[in-house]
């Protein structure tokens, strides 16, 4: 064994999409998936009773590059019928989060046990999209050439609300070398279902953020000669959220554990051929 | 006065959106909007209750392509506070649709009289957002040119249902140079809040389409030598839905009488620094 950090996603390589939600079932996975089925559409997920689902879909509307809705279950049924085959909303993520009253309960493996007939599920697009897209045109990423994980900041940039649902948005940040920063923008825009373009490009402080070098979640990751920090609406948005409208239940993946779809990453529209 | 015919549009050529729904509003204009305040985002408009909301959010993020969604107001509130400076989905369409149980009642120059708490209205993207982007391109628009209304079909293309909706898509047509094919649907594909890339390029009969020369809504325009037909999803596939699903009550623009925003046409998120 060499120097590198063991990644737990190399027991995966080479799995299809199909094949590494059944290693999850299975419990045969735990850890993040970064890198899993490259070219599939991976999600961040939240969950909530059926009568928060309106304004939650609202405040998603709203705020549409933090939030861009990518599937919506129907009330009670745990599975996503628009994003792959057999797709389990209740075991096919390696971890969740669960929220009780606005507070952070603890991380669970499945929600086999927490699952209720009044619950909906929504899966929302993440930046793994347009990371892949970069690096496939030789945009470096660091994070990923460390095997950290990226560093992602609080701002003071509000929301729009939508009912309970308000807050400021979180972002994550990327050093880009200054002469490709117009390319990432450009690559980035194709992709409004995974954040889109970049929400800032430059000075931290002009959207709140006071030391680049102290992430508010994820690891430090510093810009490097001739490098400028660029920062992307963030899938840990929602999540914020949810802790402030103090919902009475509400259930997200744990970060980094994402739901892996069927849905190629470059589609139009995310709905699975195989569904 | 020439032989062209005359276009009411013409009447509010060079005011501004806000300007366009101002007119409205005061009842001096009840006509199409096709081309007024060029370059700002034009909505086809959906109203309900509150109680089927949620399921026609589904039905339009599974088939975002007929059903781009670009505003949500909160229940009861009849302004959508993101399209723009006060803009009152009561008062600034030129005219509206009303349906009562799966049935269309007739046609009403406001909403005033039928406004209720517990009504949800839903702006979708539209056709003229893409028409405008083609024409900077240079690429034609028979029904522009002839003034007259693009042609609609039903296909046999079944949407993806949620809750009481369901039906087949409306697509609409307009014949595109064979050699200018590939910009159209690269131009379009930039649009996915104004239905996107065409759904089908060539034989109509591949979509269910019996003959060209018919369209069920709209009026007859037909490829000439060098054209092929082009189709796209269209805005009106959600009246068809709303009168396939019976509801109690449900109000649509009237076809080609959209809502005004003050969004520009090419904003990446349908939200206005107005609003």
């Amino acid at each position: 064994m060499d120097a590198m950090p063991m990644d737990p996603a190399a027991r995966l390589e080479g799995l299809t999409a199909a094949e590494v939600r059944a290693a999850i079932r299975r419990g045969d996975y735990r850890w993040h998936t970064a890198g899993l089925a490259p070219g599939k559409l991976q999600a961040n997920l939240a969950i909530f009773p059926e009568r928060y689902a309106l304004d939650f879909l609202r405040f998603c509307q709203r705020n549409s590059k933090p939030c861009p809705v990518v599937g919506i279950t129907d009330t009670g049924d745990p599975v996503f019928r628009t994003l792959g085959a057999d797709v389990d909303v209740r075991t096919d993520l390696p971890r969740y989060r669960v929220f009780r009253n606005g507070v952070l309960e603890g991380e669970v493996d499945d929600l086999k046990a927490l699952w209720r007939s009044d619950l909906v599920a929504v899966a929302l697009g993440c930046s793994f999209t347009f990371e892949h897209a970069l690096l496939e045109a030789g945009i470096p990423m660091h994070h990923i050439e460390s095997g950290t994980a990226v560093p992602v900041f609080d701002t003071t940039i509000d929301c729009l609300p939508a009912g309970p649902f308000y807050g400021t948005m979180v972002v994550s940040m990327r050093p880009i070398p200054e002469d490709r920063v117009t390319e990432t923008i450009e690559i980035c825009s194709r992709y409004p279902l995974a954040h889109g373009a970049p929400i800032h490009v430059g000075d931290p402080a002009a959207i709140g953020i006071g030391d680049i070098a102290r992430p508010d979640y994820g690891d430090q990751v510093l810009p490097r000669a001739g490098e400028v920090p660029v920062f992307w609406a963030c899938g840990v948005t929602p999540q914020s959220v949810i802790l402030n409208a103090g919902l009475e239940l509400a259930i997200t993946h744990a970060p980094g554990h994402m739901l892996v779809t069927d849905v190629d990453d470059t589609a139009e529209v995310p709905i699975a051929t195989t569904a």
